[in-house]
């Protein structure tokens, strides 16, 4: 079981929501040699929505990849397989060239439940241009069973590779991912699975390992886990971890000594308790991370006793 | 299953290690009251060892608590139950007052395998004296399965409560844990069981929840994970998860934001690379430690290195 697992490196494109995807061209190539060293199946460089559609005003190699800009910075393709994600409403169809023409191999397309339809609309059209696909639904943990077996039918139709389980807010347990990993398993059986954690509770990592275990085959993850607010999982623990002999962790210590520590003192991620305290509460971590940027930031009580007023609670998911 | 979970808070006893007890008695009243406004069952307060027979030259009270002294700084206890940790051949009988003049309820043993015949005479003494008593058996990834079964032939017969699992390297993983509970729920019915964590690898808190759930009812913590190299489960986590109407976490941040980060600027502990790396090569985080000490600390490939180059090898323990 374990000898499928693939490896997703989320570094660049969820690190990219800590640092407004501040990273030099030498650390994403760093990073892509790193990873192809340490015989890591995929790296996801960023995001291919559209500059216009969001309306940017500046310039984000890493935010709006562009085919002639990766076809630059990584002219000769390694071990390592690159990935892009998309979310609805934002990606140009007339940006996405062939695969054949792309450095991509993969586009996984991020949606929420109600837009399933939408999100595989976009899979249909990568698919037809050849990428290999994967639908990642985002905050699961508050998604009625209902809505899952209905959004499950269109699924199964669609060529989509691979149906993520993505813990968005870092509200869930390994029992929760175990029981998620059945459902899913039940009624998707034509359907490779996928997960992504974060890591509010310290779960990101166990969380992952029960995933595997119970037979999701895609696994993403960061080097240091860097990634937004708590991050994610961390890289260097999946390569050290899983037995499989293409896996080097030498080469993945090498980033983060070279590059993570120095980028973990100028940008924040991890396990910090204003985190905690979202994942624990089920929550998305927007008040949190708005939080940290304040003067407060370390009023861990204070910022309990506001996520926890009543006048806040119509606005909590319920877990 | 989970009402008859007890935390016992090790932020003193264990976070020692990081700072060679270097705690005010403000401090430590201020974390007993915390802790017994948040419910926690038990606070290990410190070493119960001897002064004299460690040939200590300057004192350190909570390394060698004394009975007088734990009377000034409590004078009056609340919820929380005070425990000391001894260590086999460094304990005095002559310092163990009975219980009742005593502000300690518990002493737990801390033994190797090859020692537990000691380890239970010093129970069997603490026992009649009046405390609760556990015995913690260290380097458990290491012990070989037949010199368990002998040993608790005698733990059986012995007087002890609880009974610990104790993952000293960080090594195990919780399918790990669950397989160690099994064999000792098997092993030793009419004892209680307890969990010490290690979060080398960033699975204390989820070795600990899945120990819980297989029946493990005594779950050692620290907060904020204050504890040797990788430190342990975080107290704050498991006060969050545990759905115990008598726990609140709230004086437990309040813990953290008013002592813990200043103490984490100034002494180092939780998931660092060499400590996963020690982890995961289930060795002793002791060569990780010196090497956090010096010049060369963040040098993490050489660091993995030195420690999987053959002339180390033959010092490995086994997994």
């Amino acid at each position: 079981m374990e000898k499928r697992s693939n490896i997703i490196d989320c570094t660049i494109r969820d690190g990219g929501l800590v640092n407004n995807w501040d990273f030099s061209v030498e650390f994403v190539q760093d990073l892509y040699n790193g990873l192809s060293e340490a015989g890591v199946e995929y790296m996801e460089i960023g995001y291919k929505n559209s500059p216009k559609l969001l309306k940017a005003t500046e310039p984000n190699p890493w935010r709006f990849l562009d085919d002639n800009f990766l076809k630059e910075i990584i002219p000769e393709k390694k071990f390592t397989k690159l990935s892009a994600l998309v979310d609805i409403g934002r990606v140009d169809p007339n940006d996405i060239l062939p695969r054949e023409q792309s450095v991509l191999d993969m586009i996984r397309v991020a949606c929420y439940i109600r837009e399933v339809d939408k999100g595989l609309e976009l899979v249909q059209m990568f698919h037809d241009l050849g990428y290999e696909t994967s639908l990642n639904i985002m905050a699961l943990s508050s998604v009625p069973e209902q809505q899952l077996i209905e959004a499950f039918e269109l699924v199964k139709a669609s060529p989509v590779n691979v149906v993520y389980i993505v813990d968005s807010f870092g509200s869930l347990d390994p029992s929760d991912i175990e029981h998620q990993v059945k459902k899913f398993k039940e009624m998707l059986p034509n359907k490779q699975l996928g997960i992504h954690t974060h890591n509010n509770m310290q779960l990101a990592f166990a969380n992952t390992l029960r995933a595997m275990q119970n037979g999701v085959s895609f696994l993403d993850s960061s080097v240091y886990g860097m990634g937004r607010a708590a991050g994610n999982c961390h890289t260097e623990l999946l390569v050290s971890y899983i037995k499989k002999p293409s896996y080097e962790i030498k080469p993945v210590l090498r980033v983060i000594e070279e590059h993570m520590l120095e980028m973990r003192q100028q940008w924040e991620w991890g396990y910090i308790i204003p985190y905690m305290i979202s994942g624990a509460l089920n929550e998305h971590p927007r008040v949190a991370m708005a939080y940290r940027d304040s003067d407060d930031r370390d009023k861990f009580v204070d910022f309990y006793d506001k996520v926890t007023s009543p006048e806040s609670l119509p606005a909590r998911a319920s877990k």
